[in-house]
């Protein structure tokens, strides 16, 4: 979820800053957020609901009233199908708002909030890195403004009213077998992966299987970053199926009456949260949902108030461009009304020489031959993008690693394709380390007007759609279905949920369904395993491969190492 | 946990009002809480956190710097043995803030924070009512400024680490069967009492039994409490006893290292949040441990903070006196050092009538004898209060149903004890309606000053200090043990626990563990039923009857009449 900051291995930068990024992000000069939200983008004091002197959210009333302003542009960072080399997708969504900033447009960035519980993971924040952070980090990463929290009560609010209805006398007939909706927490637990509820007697209910997931695999989460308002938040949250009676009849969090007071558990968070990057530049950071039980995008509010408040808007989508950018336009673009400008996909040489079969150790040696071999990952979602109707630019995260030969053979494989290859280096310069980046997000703009259309419509059929993604996208020959994924189609047809986008949840590491296959594969065949209805977030998760919806502590976690000074400081953390 | 305000059955109030406490909440006149701290408490704007316009937390840096100021004056709000007639502790304690402002004093108060559970329970809130209220109450009875799931999310963190433990090796010993720490969500939830967690094979862990709490019972909160800084509290939560070995040695929380990231977790809920009454006067709300598990008061970082900010601190505890003023003193005042002046016993003639025999549905009959009979409940507390050395006064809260020859019959009966019994009417009147109250609270302090004392020594053994609280305030002859208690009483002695507090865990409805048994019962006795070791929070639970630590939702929830309308406004919340 969290994505790898590019100098994952701790060096290699050409411009290697001796600083960690807790340590640039405690250096950092903030402004105060209120004087950020005035100077940067119009917004009066008034509407600023602040979170301490560095966070704020921003009133929906006051967005409201711009409805009527004409939108900036959007542009969306993706990447390459991840490795263990790192891209910099997050840092490169700052780097280049920055930098757009920098050169004189005025931008905003939108981010996805971080998960609170991989912090005690594995070591790693998920507010950008060296130069290009938003601050304040350690807020960000750990309670922020409390919209996670918000979340997961309005998700265990719901539990807790379906075992109450079933307790005090079930009238709907739920089947306790057939209770689909699960708990959360924000927190990688492992142990609540799967559990007994209600067990020691009569009092507790009735026991049954249950489990929790972590906060952001929540349909609520997706649910709210895909709302459009706070009565649309309420609807939503009402049409989430949540279990089955014996005669599989759907049962809805309406029938329990549970979505006005869940809306009312997310009637602060539903506002978008504006904080401030390195160079003072605004950043809304809103919503985090998981990248493959759902699409893994920031929320529509904050990216259509950041279109009103600026010319420039900097998003980014989850995992590589095959899973994040599809999921961005497929769903978050076509169910928003929102149109993508330009698409900016984020690559390293060393990352597309993994790609290219060299191991990681041997990443620093100079290997043409692996790059040109590895950058059919690349061409692939250049010509994937491109599908969508959306220009693109290749923006090249430098290491010092990186020789001349490398930069100049990606540069031409790149322009081979017409598309332009951009070094980048906010991780050690900031903004200014981006302007050839944001020169150039500008003038493709200006240049070439994005024709965006999704992928497919919502009127083909849901299988031919999961379909249309493997072969045009992955590059696989076709799609295998079990039998009882066939019958759950065709339910889905019958129940009236054919006219839905698809969510597909499979390994980001490969076009494929397996991890390995690296590069470019085709030929495959995807198998769909199972299908499950968001019917309050409007898509069908189309599960291809084994889904985590709860993550694990390592032997050695973050946590261990975390402590707070006297001074309030804390030490440890990223 | 939350105090039943006064119009439990919505009407028999003299100044009957015709809104409802949100109405009249939704429709005060708040100002800015950064004016507020600066004009009422000289607080410079730059050390106010503020979360919105109407809540802030104080910097602990600052209040730091108070440390050489000479204390203010203490006031503890208590009351007698509920009832469900209603006694009204929480308002009363606003009221009399405001009326102590009210009399030109510079008053402030420092309450619980409400448990968000509950709000979708049984209806009602915790912030006070009529108007004697803080505000915004909504904002209050929700998720306030996070700190509440900020413990709940500590409590977690260190079950995850545990269980992670285990899984990766278990250098420790820990003993699955052993593991004393629960799980922690602020809901109420009946199904997570009792769960097996860690099912679904070798990737999940160790399957054992298991269960939540709600999270204001997590000895987090105590903890969260008790400590007198972010170093003390990270010293506490290291303390934590969350396990034993098969040979029943304790495993504590520093030994997983955890107490650094869970301090990392805590470190801005601990300063204490501001907010205002109705009338715009100042109120801490920090903290709000159960009364039966913990010790059931706000944090001592906010009552000592309000000591060097305010000539008069008004405060209160929960349940009756019994339980609630026992531990106040014993624990509360006696660890943070800090000296109650004064002590105001909250009673209404209604309660004292059911404490005299009568039923609910007769309280509006003047009965004379009857109250004169129950008057026995209210004797007993003064006489309790006084044991400690601190002087008392009674204050009735009126109903239009009290009649002229009770009021006069319940006066008369005070002044036999030596205290004033004072009317109030902050409910229907605000501060005014308590003025007679504020300026008897100010006489009464400079007329006798407090001798305060714990009822017992720290070196009494454990059993010999239940034995004292029995005797001495109960009334009971004895207390009864078990030989398992009788051995745990010995192991925790020899374990180095003896010098710490107990903590009785007790019905809050009769002095005696019959919850039937009304009035002043004498010549009882106290089954000791458990011991819990809270090493943290250096208490020990003393469980003398059933201690509920996850409550349930009723048949029909008040989560079911919750709405948000399209302006952002909760309807049908209290």
């Amino acid at each position: 979820m969290s994505d790898t900051s590019i100098p994952a291995s701790g060096k290699g930068n050409q411009h290697l800053s001796p600083k960690s990024d807790i340590e640039i992000s405690q250096a950092a000069s903030m402004r105060p957020i209120v004087d950020v939200a005035r100077e940067k983008l119009g917004i009066p004091a008034e509407h600023v609901l602040p979170y301490g002197h560095y966070k704020a959210k921003i009133s929906l009333d006051y967005l409201s009233s711009l409805q009527d302003r004409p939108d900036g542009k959007l542009i969306l960072v993706t990447a390459i199908t991840p490795t263990p080399a790192g891209e910099g997708k997050t840092t490169t969504t700052v780097g280049l708002g920055d930098a757009l900033n920098h050169i004189g447009k005025k931008a905003i960035m939108c981010l996805r909030e971080p998960s609170l519980g991989p912090c005690f993971g594995v070591k790693g924040g998920a507010a950008g890195g060296g130069y290009a952070q938003v601050v304040p980090m350690e807020d960000i990463n750990l309670h922020f403004t409390g919209d996670f929290h918000a979340i997961g009560a309005a998700n265990n609010l719901l539990s807790a009213l379906i075992d109450n209805h079933v307790y005090w006398g079930n009238s709907l007939g739920i089947d306790p077998r057939r209770i689909s909706w699960r708990r959360a927490v924000d927190m990688n637990d492992r142990s609540l992966r799967s559990i007994v509820s209600s067990l020691g007697g009569v009092a507790n209910g009735f026991p049954r299987e249950d489990g929790f997931d972590i906060t952001v695999a929540s349909e609520v989460m997706a649910i709210f970053c895909l709302a459009t308002s706070l009565e649309d938040l309420q609807r939503r949250l009402g049409d989430i199926i949540v279990a089955q009676t014996r005669d599989k009849k759907n049962i809805r969090a309406s029938e329990l009456k549970a979505q006005g007071s869940m809306a009312a558990l997310l009637k602060d968070a539903i506002a978008p949260n504006l904080v401030q990057t390195l160079e003072n530049n605004p950043a809304f950071i809103h919503g985090g949902p998981f990248a493959n039980i759902a699409h893994g995008c920031n929320s529509v509010i904050a990216t259509k108030a950041a279109l009103k408040l600026a010319d420039y808007v900097v998003t980014e989508a989850g995992f590589g461009a095959d899973l994040g950018a599809e999921k961005f336009f497929d769903i978050k673009c076509r169910k928003a009304g929102i149109k993508p400008d330009v698409t900016v996909i984020v690559a390293t040489i060393r990352a597309l020489k993994m790609h290219g079969g060299v191991a990681k150790d041997d990443l620093k040696v100079e290997n043409v031959a692996a790059l040109e071999k590895g950058f059919a990952n690349l061409k692939r979602h250049i010509a994937n993008v491109q599908k969508f109707g959306v220009p693109v630019i290749v923006s090249v995260n430098r290491f010092s690693t990186d020789t001349q030969a490398e930069i100049e053979l990606l540069q031409k494989l790149s322009e081979a394709e017409g598309v332009d290859c951009v070094l980048a280096d906010h991780w050690g310069s900031g903004g200014p380390g981006a302007a050839e980046l944001a020169h150039k997000v500008v003038s493709t703009i200006e240049a070439k007007p994005s024709q965006f259309k999704p992928l497919y419509a919502d009127d083909l059929p849901l299988v031919e759609k999961v379909r249309t993604i493997a072969r045009e996208l992955y590059g696989a020959s076709d799609i295998a279905l079990d039998p009882s994924v066939k019958t759950r189609f065709a339910e889905l047809e019958k129940e009236g949920f054919g006219h839905l986008p698809v969510c597909i949840a499979k390994t980001q590491y490969s076009f494929s369904t397996d991890a390995n296959a690296k590069g470019a594969p085709s030929g495959h065949v995807i198998p769909v395993r199972e299908l499950r209805l968001s019917a309050g977030a409007e898509f069908v998760v189309v599960v291809c491969g084994d889904i985590m919806t709860m993550p694990g502590l390592p032997k050695v976690p973050a946590a261990n190492n975390i402590e707070v000074g006297a001074d309030g400081r804390i030490a440890g953390l990223f």
